[in-house]
């Protein structure tokens, strides 16, 4: 059976603490959920917030392959005219099919923080649902503490959503906003209502304040429920968010409910790395399936039953969700995920016994220093061949000075280079709009000169990632740069505690990855 | 009606991903959990691990006034005469009187990992308990792989619960080992087991590999389990072991059971915080009830919700479990909250309506430079006095020059820094690791010639977000400094394209906020 799946972290999950995307950013979430087939992703609120406006009402909205894109807003506000209404107008507006209309369904935050009668906010919901309904958009109506409201006044609750189907909403969502419910009423509230409404679809919306949002959500679902919202890390005010990347293999795998393609499903631990990256955040280890701990064994007997047989400590098969197994303190098995990764890089070269214990020993080394190669395997490869002493530099630092200072002159920062190619030294300065900048902009000057080719190198990305932050100003830090040309996309990591010696690091192995897949 | 508490991080907690104890860390952890008064404290492994059996073994037990301590163990190897059995022998010789003893329950597991008959399984789990209950042991039996067994051979695996009842086992622990059991699956196999065995306690211990060990350990109890296992804070192996902070303020405030004192809960975010600085991990914010974020309100309508009416978006009162209420700002901050926060930063101040107009004008246009005040009050009050022209500077910036080189000399980072207090201008210069560290030294050794007492600030968090990061190394970036001094926390944040400037910002920042705290 088909489970609709809506994905919110544009708009509920930024509610969270620590999380601020910028326009790019949210674009490039929405390429990735389209790319796991989500049903739905709701984009943001354009009224009130620019960037989501821009986003939604903007000139062209961002193309998507497989996923519809839902705008976000609330009834009317209580004392506007429904034509009046800015939030309305703005979704009325806006350049998507859905939307997403939030209304009040708990009797107790009608009169205590609207402050209007039950009959007016009724009214609210309808002539906001059918104002968009009439201008050809599809509406979504959430109906926010519905489990709360349902325990306040079950007949008022379940008005709103007769009023929000009678004025055309296409889809009832249940929220349960305070994340207060426990799973046996979400089962028991959600049969009542599937029971009472036929022919219309319902969602569920879960918080995690009591954390069992995963729990209500499949409670929900075997209730009938047919469409599921979240965030895929769980992210969201307070708790956080229903944990989409939990919810859908559970429901997948464990109850045999269709959400995604499982092509998707295998792609969920890369996804959730990617998502960590763009946001900056943490990734929480422990994070059932896509966490790096999900499926690590430390303890001795546990790490021999899986050796023996997998399904003895682990419940379903890591690749099913693009994760792996890991052995913690166990060499041989690191061994086997360290040997799968060198084969994938170089997949032309047989890796002698030799080779693969020196490759491990130094990355041992650099890990203690701070280096991570999760997701910058241009520095891997390099690593790989200077372990393994076939590194060809194409260029050596001789020196670098670096300099900044305020009050701004006309050029704040100030880098001065020297760069030895073959017996051939060069020296260069440039400015630049603070220090990497100068550094990176002296680095190519010079570099120029003797590959014309790196001018094609464009740097697409730079990332500042804290390692020790308790170490505050003494702190070391890893600089990732993502760099393109030719279509190629590449990244690359450097650490340091100098931000402008790690930057610098990241510098240099983009441009010796380019020139290493030029033609001698 | 009363549950039973066993908290397990000393031994299952310890077989996370990164958790390592030192013998005085578990003693730390054994007072702060009877403090809590849990009735049981599973405390190791004697056999096995030194720690645990210096612990448990040694001249003294740790003193408990509330707690049991619990030693832990396996039954007796398939080849091993109960008698010779050194891990059974351990725990007859530790000094606690309760004893947690591991048996397989699941014919899977016997027959492809254990390798021994159903029948010889069953007699190592009778001798080995018969052996601990003959030298005076309380013993509870941990049927291991309990509901993946049930599903395997349901007869066989109440065959091991019945084989341990028999030998005097007086707690049968039904185990998910592998995290892989659904909350159904769980109330109804629970169900059954309490129908079959009368006259002994029967227990619960999940794990979280899909996300569910809160919600399945609720819905043991609620099938009639009256022992419950767990760690505070979720840790343990893979994605870890039920949440008992989640669990027993659930149980316990949505559905009354009683599991520890509501004296103990109201101390639960204390404990979350000093638990995280002994195991030194760093707390995930989103943990309900005992995390930072757990009440925090970020956006405007929820916030404006919450000051109306505060269960508009709150499950319970966040003082219940010792934590606070909290309001962020952020873009998606209303009116309400900005008020609120203003009001909360300058107390003693009346803000006009001008006042809070000329501010919002002035915070938008630092956002849009990309300032970001959530987490950074001690800048926010900074930018509040500097919006309003009451912001008395102690000190202002003459000029610096900062420079770093490559390769590294014995000092690599230089910085010069002159400084005006009053009508005095003082100069210095300092070496750092790193540009931002000697930059910071520089400006401390100027100021503490006016201020002596800013040699009590210590930096403790350093944060690097870059803000356009396709702008790459032009690219804007966010630097959030936090500092201490006597027992007092702050924030503060700075931006620039240039992160040596964005640093310096932040630092100065955090030295004004500091010397405004201080009389005259």
């Amino acid at each position: 059976m088909k489970i609709e799946v809506l994905e919110t972290t544009l708009r509920d999950g930024v509610q969270a603490e620590g999380i601020n995307l910028s326009y790019d950013d949210k674009r490039a979430l929405i390429a990735l959920f389209d790319n796991l087939a989500f049903d739905f992703i709701e984009a943001g609120t354009p009224y009130g917030n620019p960037k989501d406006k821009q986003l939604l009402c903007g000139d062209t909205l961002p193309e998507t392959k497989k996923s519809k894109l839902v705008a976000f807003g609330a009834t009317r506000h209580k004392n506007n005219l429904t034509e009046e209404d800015l939030s309305l107008k703005t979704l009325a507006q806006s350049n998507t099919q859905y939307v997403s209309l939030v209304g009040k369904s708990s009797v107790t935050h009608i009169e205590k923080v609207l402050g209007v009668s039950r009959a007016d906010n009724l009214m609210m919901i309808y002539d906001s649902i059918r104002y968009l309904v009439d201008r050809g958009k599809t509406v979504f109506f959430d109906a926010e503490h519905f489990f709360d409201g349902y325990k306040a006044d079950a007949d008022y609750a379940l008005e709103t959503l007769r009023t929000a189907k009678n004025a055309g909403a296409e889809l009832l969502v249940l929220c349960d906003t305070n994340g207060a419910s426990l799973p046996e009423e979400v089962f028991d509230v959600t049969k009542r209502v599937i029971r009472s409404f036929k022919k219309i679809k319902i969602g569920i919306h879960c918080h995690n304040d009591a954390g069992l949002a995963v729990a209500n959500t499949m409670e929900a679902v075997r209730a009938g429920a047919t469409h599921i919202q979240g965030t895929f890390l769980g992210f969201g005010e307070r708790c956080g968010n229903c944990n989409l990347s939990t919810a859908i293999v559970n429901l997948q795998l464990k109850e045999s409910y269709e959400l995604v393609p499982n092509k998707s499903v295998r792609e969920f631990t890369a996804a959730a790395r990617h998502i960590a990256e763009i946001t900056n955040i943490r990734l929480f280890k422990n994070i059932p399936y896509v966490g790096k701990s999900a499926f690590s064994h430390k303890g001795g007997m546990h790490s021999d039953g899986v050796l023996k047989y997998p399904p003895a400590f682990e419940h379903i098969d890591p690749g099913v969700v693009g994760n792996e197994r890991r052995f913690l303190l166990s060499e041989v098995a690191g061994r086997a995920v360290f040997n799968k990764k060198i084969a994938e890089i170089m997949p032309d070269r047989e890796f002698s016994q030799e080779d693969v214990a020196a490759l491990l020993e130094n990355l041992k080394l650099l890990e203690m220093q701070g280096y991570q190669f999760e997701g910058a395997d241009a520095s891997f490869k390099i690593f790989i061949e200077k372990s393994l002493g076939i590194f060809k530099p194409r260029f050596g630092l001789v020196d670098y000075t670096v300099s900044t200072s305020q009050p701004v002159a006309e050029n704040p920062s100030t880098a001065h280079i020297g760069i030895k190619v073959g017996d051939l030294t060069r020296e260069a300065e440039a400015f630049g709009n603070g220090p990497v900048d100068a550094l990176d902009t002296a680095l190519r000057s010079v570099l120029t000169a003797f590959y014309p080719e790196i001018e094609k190198i464009t740097l697409t990305d730079y990332k500042v990632r804290v390692i020790n932050s308790e170490e505050a100003t003494k702190a070391t830090v890893r600089v990732l740069i993502t760099s393109a040309a030719d279509g190629e996309v590449w990244t690359t990591v450097g650490v340091s505690t100098d931000v402008i010696d790690a930057s610098f690091k990241a510098l240099c192995d983009s441009v010796e990855f380019f020139l290493s897949t030029r033609k001698e």
